[in-house]
Parts: C-alpha cells; structure tokens; sequence
C-alpha cells in the first residue's frame, strides 16, 4: 500500500517520549526509534543497527547518543555512527542510520517519512486548540486494528453518531442540516443541529439542565488523517458566538497497511477547574472510542477483508459526500507523489501537502 | 477451495437462532447473518452492510427487519433496505442484501448457498431419527479445525474405532464383515459385528448385563457431508427386528476451507424415561468427539498441510471404499456444477445434490 | 530454503528419548518420531502413517514398533508396516514410512536426514567435553524463534559479550586480540585477553578472587551448525597448560526457515563435586541465553524480517570475519549438493561434511 509520504503524521503525544529513555513506535510499515535529546528536541531514527540489524530500542541512551545493545556501535542524533569500540575503533564507512524531520508543536510530536529536503516546518499541523492557554484538554491513545482511512471515514461521518453513540446523539443528529465544503485540499463537513434536547451525558458536560439547545459538529480533513471535529453548543436561539467550544483532535496515523495509531484529544473552554467534569470527560471519551468506535471499525475491517474499501464499490447515502471527497484527494496526492518520484527523483517541484490552515 | 453450492447445509440447530437475537456463522467462506421471524421462520442473509461493509450482527433486530448497527439502514427479510434515517429518508438503489433459502426440518436449520431457483424443498434431509415423538435425543455442536472432508472420512470408516475409541470397539470391529454400497449418489457402508462382548460403558447403554450380542452399524453419507451412523444391538442371536436402534446424525459444513462446523445427535428408542442414562450419553458423547475424534482430525490436518488429502495418495485398506467413493462422488458434484455454470448459467438443468431417502 | 542435508544434525539431548514414549520433533521443516529401542538405539522415521496421515506420535509403542493411533497399523523400526490388524491381515504394498539415521555420542542424538547411503559414522560430531570421565557437564536446550545461522553468528562473535552479557565481559573483551583461521570447512575465531579482571560472576566460577588473570575463547565452527567455545582462564601469566578449561558446546538445528532448536552445554574441569557451583552455573548460564542472546536473536529476525540476512548487506565490523567465513562455506556446500543432486543423482560422490576433528 502506498502511503503519503510528504505529509507531517502524528507519531505520539509528546509526552509518550520521555527523557532518557528509548521510544520505538512502527510507522508507515517503518519501525522507528525515538528519542528526546538533552535539550529537548526529539531524534527519530529507523530502528535498526546497520551492523547486524538489531533493533536499536533494546540498546542505551548516552548522552545524546544510542548504543546499539548488541555490539556497541553508538549513533549520533544525525544517525551517523559516532563510536566503535571494537579493535581500533575506526568507525565503518556506511554505518548511518536513517533519520527523519520531527517537530513538536503544542503537545504532538510529528513526523516527516518522505523527502526531507520537502519537510516545510510551516506545515506542521497548528492545533490551536491544544494550547493550554485557552483550553482545558483531555487526550488519548488507541491502538486500531483496521486500516486508517476507516478511521478518518467514520470521523468524517457524524451521522452514524445516533446509532453508534446512543449516549452521543440521537435523530437529530439524521436530520441535521449538512454542508460539504472543499478548501483546497482540506474537506469541511458541517452539521447544525437547531433546537434539540441534547442526550443526558452530553447535557451534565455542558450543563444545559434539560434546555433544548443548538449543535453545531464543523470537522475538517486534511490528507493524510489530520481531523478536526469543533462542538460548539449553545442554549437553543442563542447568539452561535456565545456557545461553548470544544475542538477536539483525531490524528491518524499508519502503523502498517491494516493497523492505526489513533490519537485523540478533546479541549473545551468552559469550567476549566471543574476536576469532576475533567475526569468524566476523560473516561468518557476514552470509552466512546474504545467500546464503540473502535470495535466497529475493526469489524468493518474484517468484513472488508484486506482490500481497498474504495475498490469495493460501497452504496453511498446523503452524508458520505465528505469521506468519498476525502479518500479521492488521498488518492490523487498519493499519485501525484508517486508520478513525481518516477519523474527522475526531481521531488522538490511537488507540492508538500499537510500546511494547515 | 470449491464447495458443492446446490445442496443443503446443516447452518445451526435450530434453537441456536433465539428469537429477538441475531446470529452469525461462516459458512462456505461466507459471513451470514441468520435471524428468526415473529413468525418462526428463519432468514439468512449476507452478514454485511452494502453501505459501509460493516457486519449486521452488529445492528439489532426491528420487528422482522435487521438495523445495522454503523448508520440506521434498515433491511426487510428479502434483503432489501426498508427504511433510511438519513436525509430524506430516500432508499438507496442497489441496496439489497443478498439472502438464502432457509428451512427448517426437525430441529436442524438448513440453508442452500447455490442458486436459489434449484432450492428444492423436498430435498431438505429427512433425519427421521430427530423425531420427538419416536426418539430421545441428545445433540451438539463441535468446532473442528480441519477441512470438512476428513470429518466424513472419519465417520464413513468405523474400522478406526478400536484403536481411537478404547471404550467404544474392540478388536470385533476391525474383524467384522462390512459391506460397501452405492445407491444412486449416497455411500453405504454397513459393518456386522456377531457375537461380540461390550465394551462396559456400551453395555451400560444397552443394559446387556455383560451377555454376548450382535451389533450392527450402518452408515451412509451423502453429499455433501450429511451423515447417519445407525446403531442396533440386542442379544447374539436374537431377531434384528427386536434390536435396539440408536440413529446418530453427523452433519457437517465448511466454515472455510480448513475448518467445519460439526452438528451431532443421538437419538434411541429405548429408555426414554432415564435421565441419568440420557445425561451420561450427553457427556459421553460429547467427551469422545471433543477428546479423541477432533483431535485426531486436526492432527490429520496439521500433518496433511493445506492440501486436499486425496491428492496426497493415501494407501488404503481395506475398510477404506467407502471413504473413496465419498470424496469421487463428491469430487464429480462438484465439477458437474462447475461445469453447469461455465455452460451460460443455465443452472436449472443442473441436478441438485441432496434429496434424501 | 534449502538446507544443507548430508550432515549430521543434534536431534535430542539422549535423554529427551525416554524408553517406552513416543517423541516427536520437527527437524529442517520435517516432523520427525523418535523412540528408543528395547536395546537402547534410537529410531528415526517420518511423523506421518501413510495410510491417512494422522501423525505417529499419537500412537503408542508396542515392543519396538509404533502403532497408529487412528487405524492400528503398526511399523517396525525399518518403517516397514509390520502388521496391519483390519481384514485378512494382509500388508499394505508401499505401507512404508520413511527413517533416519541415527547414531548417538556421549549423549547427544545425531540424525541424517540426506542420502542414507552417505550417512558416515565416522563423521558424527565428537564432542569430547561431553565425557563424563573428564567434565561435570550442564546442558540444557533453547528453542529460538529465529533462523539458525542468527545462532551460529551470535556463537561465532564473541565481541558482543560485553554488551549483550554484562555479567560475562568488559571491554577487554572489545579490545582482546582476535586470530580467524579457516581448517578445511571449519572455522576458528580465537580471542585472548590478557591481564582482565573477571566480571563478578565468572570470578566466582573459577575462584580467582578478584586477582588479574588471562581468558582465552576459542570459537570452532563446523557446518551445518556445530559450534564449540571453549573457555580458558588462568592467573595472569600462568603457564597456559594451567588454566581451568570449560569446553561448551552450541547445537543449532533448524526446526523450520525461521525457527530453531538450540542444545547447549558446559562441562568444567575443576571443582567436580561443588554441587553449588553446578546449581550457579546451570541457572545462570540458562538465564543469559533465555534472557540474552534469545531475546535479542529473535528481534533481529523480527528486524530482518523473513529474508536471509546475508542478502541485506549488513556492514562488517573488525570481529565479523568468522561469522561471513562461515555463511560462505555453508552456502557453497549447499550448493554443492544441489549440483551434485541435480547431476544424475550420483550424490554418493559428494563429500560428507560434518566429520570432526
């Protein structure tokens, strides 16, 4: 399966890579090691001794450096060896391992796995809504045993919320006003949901008191799994600029052609000191996602099977405009990728996707 | 691996599809969903959405229509949506769910996974031996790691009792006279064993008190792997018509290529009213299948690899023609019906395989 | 993949061949029965009744032939189907099941599983540390879910101890003066190390402390995996005669491509009747390759993934002479075989490898 290359993935929560101590995490079918430096930044280096093809996570960190936990040989944040202690320690010609561009913006360690000479750093994702200066965050990680543009899929359509999600939502949910919006290569699905009774979860964590209220669900795609799903809710009629906020964050990552990393956040900017709702949010969330979301998705991909969900020739109802929008931009970005690497390596001409807004 | 299509599979025990409940088995490489009608009856359809792929058994049960569980769709028991939350509710064109003739006979749930039009309802097995009203009958269900054929094998060729089964046969088994019989496309393989002692827990059964008796067992298969072993034992000497009988069922069908389902029953004319003799029979049954068939089968298999047996030239003795003559029997119904479709789909002159008695 | 054939291969320590029980191993992708004689010799022969293939060991043994657990054939130790008990009795033409030569030395049991007629006792390998009259010997066995030459490769570089095994070496081992010489198929990579203080553990084992001494490891290597380290340690200075010796030895057999057996043992010439050194050493030497070498072996196969590493351009370091040495005579007396098969058979004119000394 080909896979965008030129794009910024998320490759974990930053705080997931701790000091001192060695991160492996497989990505884009790539087993990768990470690492945090003395300074802070973060080394991302395949996870292979080009010795004797050890995993370098088994070995040590010193300093800034990784030893190899088989034979020794010890690897600069460049991935070029820099120690062998072995005879007269002439360090072997060819001993490099590969690294990759990361940047750490608001809380997300991202990741570059294609053309480094491409990787813009204006282009790493801007989640505003992680910055703790205005918001209060929850957030999380999933492992998913399906392919990951599933995962986008269902992000991409909230009208499967009034069955999946019982809790979530309800026909208002079917019935709501749906707008489907290209801009550039991003897709935008809007839902407005006037006037409903909000199901009770929902209702304590806004605190409505059993006021109908209006809904507001704005999720944006951007290739290759960068999704922004924006809440906003407000008592019914209400000025939309009064309502409460929360943009939460679902950032899909490959881990190999059938299995994602999926990590997921939740901000809001209202009862930042309620440690009760903090906590209900968080396990709440957790749940949805781990009960509901992901066993169905995991079931669709066993049903699938290992094919191309999109070759399949799906029946396509109302709200699906956005996930057939945003697999055919994936389609043709990956091609165009690809057309460009067979054009003679001149990969700087192509246009790197992932800029966000 | 080619499966027999026109014939009649044992799908579930009938009380296995509970009323108010969805029930999903595999089944000739196929995922289907099977369900019970307010009015008894018993639907078998494609367990997958055409909308998303997701399974249906996820979903829950309408009245007679299944919801699925991702998005609302709704299907009627011919397959087709019924009902769409979505939008303007509209009904999806090419919506349907591909659905399979289903009967119901005597407890046993059949389905025909061919083309429905040759569906012959007079060709559903006849297993009179599951009668209520003349038989006391246990019956389970065993999950079996290896192609379906070797089950057959196993049940067409009683000379392995004596070695597998200790407390079944003895050495009056492998030196009885055995007759091998063709009648039309079903094999019979019929085994008389004058004289004999029992085994003790046999004499149990039966009540022999330890005296000689005569045992006859008769089996016959049919394609595609429907299976009666008919037991009769009385006195050494007496009149046949005075034994008494023991009918077993043993049907089974492919989960996929390498794995079956196993349906069995055990039926007697005698000492209805013994519960303890009834529950020793459950448990005695049920432990020789699970603790000495089954294994050895999958050993069979693990050692076969994944090739079909009858391609790996097996030596064959003596007690072995009726095992030939299933697997040729077999392989023919088979190629008949490749043959038959290859030849413009005009399938309805193709014979169906299955007609009982 | 191929393996090499003409060659004698450690199939069991002896004593995992009980008198009376059935043993079964899968050998160079090969299911494999073994039992003992009445006599005490062992028997070799395919897992695998060629009647209907259900595997042997399932069977039981009567005197000193195998009987089938499905249908009662019985073999004699030739394979020869020696009594069939269905019928008349007679004897299946072509009933025949393949063996193996065996021999058995100072308890270790070799198997041949190339041309019979090529099977030279002479050449079976003569592990003389294993004598009893000279050595307290331990000895225990490893199953490594990694391909065999990974093993050898490990065994042949000794250069990772002071990595992998901290408990055994420092960095005089890194440092040690290291002479590789090739001895027809056979190859020796010698390491002395002068003048080193011995780590915590091996100080213990040989009593030296805490004083300066010399370590000489002396690596031999026969194909197809037949490896000896034989240790030696003295106050620094000594004589070299002096030195307490510990020949070990390193039994590699493929189960399957990527999967293997590993029989290791160290015998010790001094300090016979110390049943608490003989305690240490047999759960310390077991715990640094089940929680050393094997852990670390096994990831690397899961980084080479399911290629032959020698394919994959692994960069040498000083100390990786011995390991390519040995991949290239393997490879090539592999080949030689295949010509010599594909040359009309006359397989009797290829040389043996695996003769010792």
């Amino acid at each position: 399966m080909d896979f965008l290359r030129n794009a910024w993935y998320a490759a974990a929560w930053g705080d997931e890579i701790v000091p001192g101590s060695l991160f492996r995490r497989t990505l884009l079918n790539t087993d990768v090691l990470f690492y945090r430096l003395r300074g802070g930044g973060v080394v991302a280096m395949d996870n292979r001794c080009p010795h004797r093809f050890a995993p370098l996570h088994r070995g040590k960190l010193i300093g800034d450096q990784v030893q190899c936990g088989y034979h020794g040989l010890e690897f600069a944040p460049t991935g070029v060896c820099a120690h062998n202690p072995h005879g007269d320690g002439r360090l072997p010609a060819r001993a490099t391992v590969r690294t990759y561009p990361v940047r750490e913006r608001l809380g997300v360690t991202w990741i570059w796995m294609g053309d480094p000479a491409l990787a813009e750093v204006a282009a790493v994702p801007d989640l505003s809504g992680l910055d703790p200066a205005g918001f209060s965050v929850n957030k999380g990680y999933i492992f998913v045993d399906a392919n990951y543009e599933l995962v986008s899929d269902n992000l991409l359509d909230s009208s499967h919320i009034a069955y999946l999600h019982p809790d979530l939502g309800s026909e208002s949910v079917t019935q709501g006003n749906t707008t489907i919006e290209r801009v550039g290569d991003a897709v935008r699905v809007d839902r407005f949901m006037p006037g409903e009774r909000l199901p009770r979860f929902l209702d304590m964590v806004y605190g409505m008191n059993g006021q109908l209220v209006d809904r507001w669900l704005e999720v944006s795609w951007q290739p290759p799994a960068v999704i922004e799903v924006r809440i906003s809710v407000a008592p019914a009629g209400s000025v939309r600029a009064d309502a409460l906020q929360r943009p939460t964050y679902h950032l899909v990552t490959p881990e190999t052609d059938w299995t994602s990393h999926y990590f997921w956040s939740s901000s809001r900017d209202f009862r930042h000191d309620d440690v009760a709702l903090h906590g209900m949010l968080q396990s709440g969330i957790a749940r949805v996602f781990e009960t509901e979301d992901k066993p169905m998705i995991e079931a669709q991909q066993e049903t699938v099977g290992r094919f191309d969900m999109g070759t399949l020739n799906p029946i396509p109802l109302v709200g699906d405009g956005g996930v057939f929008q945003a697999r055919s931009i994936l389609r043709k970005s990956i091609a165009r990728e690809a057309a460009a690497r067979a054009g003679g390596g001149d990969n700087r001409s192509a246009v790197a996707v992932g800029r966000s807004g």
